[in-house]
């Protein structure tokens, strides 16, 4: 899978080397393994282009994950880049703090405002989805200090959510093993169980789970106490958990138990919104949900730069909105909230979605794709086959009767992958899971591709695992 | 001041306008003051040149706050503007996580083990201060419980002091009036008194200052317990809380208390790194310091597009590197670590820094800023001019003798403000404090022309608030 190239392939091989040894000797990853990394350092992802990526090498791979969940408009945007050329040389950042502001960032906002539910208007700016958590639960408590309601603090997550990893956008996180040996802080958050319709109780029914599930919610907040409770959060399909698509009915029960104990509701769409659903934001068109925030990033900017964002409701507004008796300031945010060049880049990110139609294009291509990747469910080590639109996930198990999991030691998962990208593909292992989560871009022919890649993978996989005695 | 423009002054007013009304109904800004926004909203800053910002009316001012203290390689520079989009084009994002890089990142990561302390090797990226603050306090944490001493936990900051606004970032700043009506993670941090030499108990000499403050944290060592602290941060010179600058002998007598006592020293190094105090990093070379974790961003990008970074010492990395019992995964990080794009701008940036020499000519004409700064002193106003080089605050007050404050209604730093803003210059109010902190490229003539506005300024602002009865 080499590139076409007139590069000599020994000078290739030596900056390819040093790229690697400064790495791996100066560059800490975000969830690193070092039982390998000490050793074998990391694959160099040098180049791209619309739907590809390659590394150092010349290897190009359909890049099956957009980045992270994030680039969604596809790789190689020359007109994002000029976009933040452009600024960055007419005016790459001035503060935006109390009376000062910049051309993108009103122009950001005023578009945000117009494409989200109709009483989102008002944009918090972060630079990711981790920072648009954080200072929602920090907006929140405050709203709440502000109406006189200060014992209104505890907020309510689920198992196996992902929210990010500031210290208390990781507690936000319910996934157990990302907090291993960390610390969080518990006394703010109460976990219930995550909604996921393939490990429900056996013999239970997905309305009798949707049921079993919105009760934990009730008894929760009559053990909490309404009183104590400050806000509600959740992704609409939980990503790093998993991709767990709720039952049906499971959305708006929990935002109407929410709205009966003056609860607050934060969806984070960090993944689901800018059209990985087929919606700018899929909270009220897919989900029939208002939340009171929404926090978004990665599709924002489609990755090209840090951007992310909590989009605020008018009535909340309201409230963080009134001046303080000391001086009238709301003493919150950041150097880099509404960066001009970050807010110039999601301009043209989102112009190029509406000009290509991009989430139009998943509404006809989303259901595509899920129907393709049901296809593998003949394969030996294909549990379940879920997600919506452009955001799957592929569970591998041991027993497709019982759901019974492979041993860790058969890191099926990384099998997967591995199989994968040796055929040209990147996808994501997590743990037993493979995630698929692609640019936007793709058609039916890339998809028909991409499956039959997959088809090949697994079945080289069953292979592999029987030859080492896993199955 | 307008600039020479061919554009139509009447459409210039009316997109202006469009963007002012944009801007107020939509963009919560940091620290936003709503007493005023709601009828006045904001002023657009829109184009920059070099040491100059101008708004959307075409007037014209020179920068005296590099944006935020972070423009250090001042305002317009295509060639980061280039870098970036090349980066954007060629390969704008990947995913960093576990095995997988990308040639800025890695580039970056060796250069700046390079330019920091030499024990001072690996590099976990953020997107901001208040995230590589936030990221270092739970890494901290997770080191302690690592090494058997889950017990030390209690993070030892200063009143005064500014780290950011993350829920935890928010908590380790020691400034009161930015989390009122917000809560703090308050068990979390011990606040000791900020060294303020200015403000210090009347008759005191700097030296038994120093003593007593030193005595403070030794004090508080024994109430609190040893074994039950984790860590002190600190800026070397105080910024938002108002450029204050510590007596001769207090850092390295505050870290030798550190090192005997188990307790990591975490310096904040986001506005006093990259030049501002004439070195790419100032804790070892200004301040004699060794720290476990050094914190930066601002200069780092010269805030052309959002970076942050914690610079973690080799024996840390020994532990955190350590591959874990549960899969050996440190998991922790943001989808933005290690950006492309934004390690690209940062290479460019301190390429520029060291080609232009601007280290050295923080060098040369810092301690010029500083003494023509001092000759405001003889203003009714001017109680106090300190800071080092490039980062200098000037302090109003009533009475000269007894640093009596003028009251809060005189908005004495306002009208510093405005004042030179009229005359060409944004320099920037704090409560009764005015902060500069100019890009790196002022020379000699430029602080001569600066220091006339503000001879003009404060003169008018003597005048005026005679004429409204506060003097």
């Amino acid at each position: 899978m080499k590139h076409a190239s007139n590069v000599d392939d020994s000078n290739t091989d030596s900056q390819a080397h040093a790229v690697w040894e400064k790495d791996k000797n100066h560059f800490i990853h975000p969830f690193t393994d070092f039982s390998t990394f000490h050793q074998q350092g990391c694959d160099i992802i040098s180049d791209s282009d619309g739907i590809y990526v390659s590394d150092i090498k010349g290897n190009r791979f359909i890049d099956g994950i957009a980045g992270l969940w994030c680039v969604n408009v596809g790789h190689g945007r020359k007109e994002i880049g000029d976009a933040m050329a452009e600024q960055a040389t007419r005016m790459a950042y001035f503060s935006t703090f109390n009376n000062l502001t910049n051309i993108p960032a009103a122009e950001l906002s005023a578009k945000l405002a117009s494409l989200a539910p109709a009483h989102l208007n008002h944009i918090f700016y972060t630079c990711g989805g981790s920072t648009a958590n954080d200072v929602a639960v920090r907006l929140v408590h405050y709203y709440f200090n502000r109406i006189g309601k200060p014992e209104k603090k505890k907020i309510i997550s689920r198992k196996n959510a992902y929210h990010g990893t500031t210290y208390m956008a990781a507690t936000l996180t319910g996934i157990e093993s990302n907090n291993w040996m960390f610390d969080t802080l518990d006394s703010h958050v109460s976990y219930l169980s995550e909604a996921n319709c393939y490990r429900r109780p056996a013999g239970m029914s997905e309305a009798a789970y949707c049921d079993h599930l919105v009760g934990e919610f009730e008894t929760r907040i009559t053990e909490l106490g309404a009183d104590n409770i400050a806000a509600f959060i959740m992704e609409p399909i939980m990503g790093a958990g998993g991709v767990l698509v709720a039952p049906e009915g499971y959305h708006t029960r929990m935002q109407a138990l929410c709205r009966q104990n003056d609860i607050l509701l934060i969806v984070d769409e960090v993944v689901t919104a800018f059209g990985r659903l087929g919606h700018f934001f899929s909270s009220e068109k897919v989900f029939g949900l208002t939340p009171d925030i929404i926090t978004c990033a990665k599709g924002l900017s489609s990755g090209y730069v840090p951007l992310g964002a909590a989009l605020i409701s008018d009535s909340l507004y309201e409230v963080l909105g009134t001046p303080q008796g000391k001086g009238g300031v709301l003493s919150t945010g950041f150097t880099y909230s509404g960066h001009p060049v970050s807010c110039a880049a999601a301009l043209k990110n989102i112009e190029i979605m509406e000009r290509e139609a991009l989430c139009e294009n998943i509404q006809r291509v989303g259901p595509y794709l899920e129907t393709q990747l049901k296809t593998l469910k003949h394969h030996a080590t294909v549990g379940d086959v879920r997600g919506s639109n452009f955001m799957m996930c592929l569970e591998n198990v041991a027993n497709k009767e019982t759901g019974e999991l492979l041993p860790l030691e058969a890191r099926v998962g990384d099998r997967v992958a591995e199989e994968a990208q040796q055929r040209g593909l990147i996808i994501r292992p997590v743990g037993h899971l493979n995630i698929i989560s692609p640019p936007l871009i793709w058609d039916e022919a890339i998809i028909d591709n991409v499956v039959a890649i997959l088809d090949a993978s697994f079945s080289a996989v069953t292979e592999s695992l029987k030859k080492d005695g896993f199955m």
